[in-house]
């Protein structure tokens, strides 16, 4: 059988979180860069869009299918490689790590990402793009935190990573880029911090990708 | 035990996607409005923040705890009540039916929700906002419109009621009152027009709940 491929780009935080989930499950796989940026982005040449329709990384193949969306991702992954889990078996811990999840997934990634960055641009300013960003990030942040302070214990739910964690480490990823002042988020950072230990964490940071530029590699 | 209860307004589209797999699954519950619009907005209140940080509906309290995001809640409530089921048992099924619920849920409708609008309109104009709303509407259903080409029957993933079709009804209700122009969309057309002959979806509609202003109802 051949190995599952991934549709990424480095600095995707979407990507990001299925590269997390890949060395979590030990799960080996080809590795394909979409560049976003050049030439207007790759993502909307028709060779990509045959992919993924929606012009966005990740895509995934996988057991003859191609499957999009980092979280049905994820749950996929979980459904087919069990062990080890990163869904708790409690039906109420598994809906508090997908709401963790989807607060990161739909209440904040997608109003910051490029996309709409460009759209608020065009609309405004350069300024007004950053102030954006770190704006979405900021207002889920504050509700990120107090969720969490009743949630969490060594990561986002219990001591266990889940897929909570997987969605956390890279949107931290997206404040630090805007310059979002973290000191509010004591909790956050903590998980984060304890995150960025782990190996599997590590290997996936965008900064270690095959399709990260030299300059920025190691950073 | 007490009846679960969920907080909801009428238009939100969230809670709309909550209120179908609940009747879908027959679950009785109890209403509880949150007015999004009155006086800035009854979520925004410190009762209402105590409930749910991310200050948006839906938000369930059942067994004891308080679940927000509408995915998160849907599987929750297949979980716990698996039948009928609103997933299908092969993983790649699954995984079509959870991308769908993603594209719409992350991918089109957290860009064009009640706050975020509220923001483009003061950092442009109330023309723009339209605007705003109309074009990611647009870019997402030309994605799923491909997409359901490959997976839909009589619903978007063949020929049951999924997950899926609980995310689409209430995105096709957003791209009309955004005045979206439905004619290149003929699938994701006869889809809606298939599961709004449904009591339950009826049942969920907007202007049949109990906090829709008078003049809307039955609209």
């Amino acid at each position: 059988m051949s190995k599952p491929v991934l549709y990424s780009y480095f600095r995707s935080s979407c990507a990001w979180r299925v590269r997390i989930a890949l060395n979590i499950k030990g799960i080996e796989y080809e590795y394909k860069a979409v560049n976003l940026i050049k030439d207007g982005g790759m993502q909307r040449k028709e060779e990509y869009i045959a992919v993924n329709p929606m012009q966005m990384v990740p895509a995934f193949v996988v057991d003859g299918a191609t499957l999009t969306q980092s979280i049905p991702i994820m749950e996929y992954l979980e459904e087919k490689y069990p062990s080890p889990a990163i869904l708790p078996k409690d039906s109420l811990q598994r809906a508090k790590v997908r709401e963790i999840c989807e607060i990161i997934a739909s209440g904040i990634q997608p109003i910051q990402n490029l996309v709409v960055l460009q759209k608020v641009q065009k609309l405004s300013s350069e300024e007004e793009k950053a102030e954006w960003a770190k704006f979405w990030i900021n207002k889920g942040f504050i509700a990120l935190e107090k969720l969490l302070e009743k949630c969490s214990g060594q990561y986002c739910v219990g001591d266990t990573v889940t897929m909570a964690d997987m969605c956390l480490v890279p949107q931290v990823g997206n404040a630090k880029r805007f310059k979002v002042d973290m000191s509010p988020f004591p909790l956050i950072s903590k998980i984060n911090d304890e995150l960025e230990k782990l190996e599997e964490f590590q290997k996936a940071s965008p900064f270690k990708q095959p399709d990260c530029p030299e300059d920025l590699k190691g950073m």
